[in-house]
């Protein structure tokens, strides 16, 4: 039996599992008007933040998380230059971002406290908020995009939490439409997608959604992320252009960006979905 | 806080993590003269096997482990026709091999025990072990191997529990010798080699004493397996060939193995190792 004061667990009920990271101490729980934001400091992972007791990410393991949520979509894309973050409140898919020769990028993340803490104890993720190309705002990510201009972004990268509370919007056809409209007529959404082992019935209506908002093309691209549910997680690519395996192999700026986990053989192999994810597909 | 009459929590105290699985009931626990096997009935994952309170496998989830212990070593050997397991008493890595056109696979289990609760618990693993190629041999795996002839076998598959009892002889140079001198001219030796991101000082030395064992090429597989510590699993092959780039892309065969995640793709990029993983190599 896990003693309570020791470790920190997140229980899946519904899919039967659960995962506890050890922790050395509680180093501060802020009760935002949107949530309740918490940070462990853990024996082996670095710090971690949580979301109403849901694990958001650790030092350790988040670079794979934000490494295959940004690039691939922004090698993707032939020439991204202004791109928006809806959520991604600990910096770290801004950082990532901004890692490529874009023109702007805008997070817009509803809760002001995410950024603060992980300001203060994830300052390697924040290391690029001051990037002139930077802008960030802390409103609703779903009004944003509705006030947001026709064909005025390359990329959007959805970068949520789980399809509850206030992200719930993030996951609907209503929001994709939006995306859709915002975007250029080259332009990528791309969006964290859960578990492929877990969440099949999540990435089929995602897909669908996405479809049906009118983006022809779609790619799930699984990778491994030990902290959340099943260590096996994904993102959804959806884009208005015919096909992704045309994306660029951009060895001089992959070898710049000085990723952990991100390079194109890993995306390469992301282009053919195994037959165990074959079945989400339409 | 979990109630340990419905979850069965393995717990990795050095390495900062817990991982827990919802169960129905336990089914069985028997005391074997080398370790303690149980079975569990789990609310979302079939069948649980566990070994001295550690996860062996699943029903839902072993395909990922088996099929990428064993495919990518079948696939790099230009014509494997005589294959042994040491270890692997579920039987699901026997069951993958005799997929592939060979002359006959000899698993070498210690522990009859985990074979006789895989043909209860998980029949469908155990689907091949009449197949005329298969033999079973409940012996230890390590004097087995000393006691092999030379040059009598194409490929070696260990497919052992961690390195702790009845195992832990299975991660040295002195059984690496063994398998060198046992393996043909252009054999293969591949091993579980644990969690990419949890055991890379373990991955290093077994890595070294491969090589110090005379196989001069060395490649670490990464792969998705949510039961296991960090969800994050990895096979190691090692290899008296001179490359690993000229694998058998035998795409009829490949289709009448009917796997769930093994494919091409996953196969070649494994070939290039990630940035994170790349400082494991010498």
């Amino acid at each position: 039996m896990l003693n309570q004061s020791e470790w920190f667990t997140e229980v899946n009920d519904n899919y039967g599992l659960a995962f506890s990271l050890k922790i050395k101490e509680k180093c501060t729980e802020i009760q935002s008007p949107f949530q309740s934001v918490a940070i462990y400091e853990t024996t082996d992972f670095g710090y971690l933040m949580t979301i109403d007791d849901i694990i958001m990410l650790t030092s350790r393991d988040n670079f794979l998380y934000h490494e295959m949520l940004v690039h691939p979509a922004l090698f993707t894309h032939p020439n991204p230059k202004n791109i928006a973050i809806i959520g991604g409140g600990d910096c770290g898919s801004l950082r990532e971002a901004l890692k490529h020769p874009v023109d702007s990028v805008i997070q817009i993340e509803i809760d002001e406290v995410v950024t603060q803490l992980a300001e203060k104890y994830f300052p390697e993720l924040c290391e690029s908020n001051h990037d002139p190309r930077a802008q960030l705002l802390f409103i609703d990510g779903i009004r944003w995009m509705q006030e947001a201009k026709d064909q005025s972004l390359d990329v959007i990268i959805v970068d949520s939490t789980d399809p509850l509370g206030p992200a719930v919007g993030l996951f609907n056809q209503a929001f994709y439409e939006q995306c859709h409209r915002v975007l250029k007529p080259n332009g990528i959404l791309v969006q964290q997608s859960e578990s492929p082992i877990l969440h099949q019935s999540l990435q089929k209506d995602m897909r669908e959604a996405m479809f049906q908002a009118g983006f022809p093309h779609l790619l799930t691209l699984p990778f491994p992320q030990p902290v959340y549910p099943s260590g096996w997680f994904s993102c959804t690519m959806a884009s208005k252009l015919p096909s992704f395996s045309d994306f660029r192999r951009d060895t001089a700026l992959l070898k710049k960006l000085n990723t952990q986990y991100y390079q194109f053989e890993v995306h390469e192999a992301g282009l053919h979905p195994v037959p165990f994810l074959k079945a989400l597909e339409r």
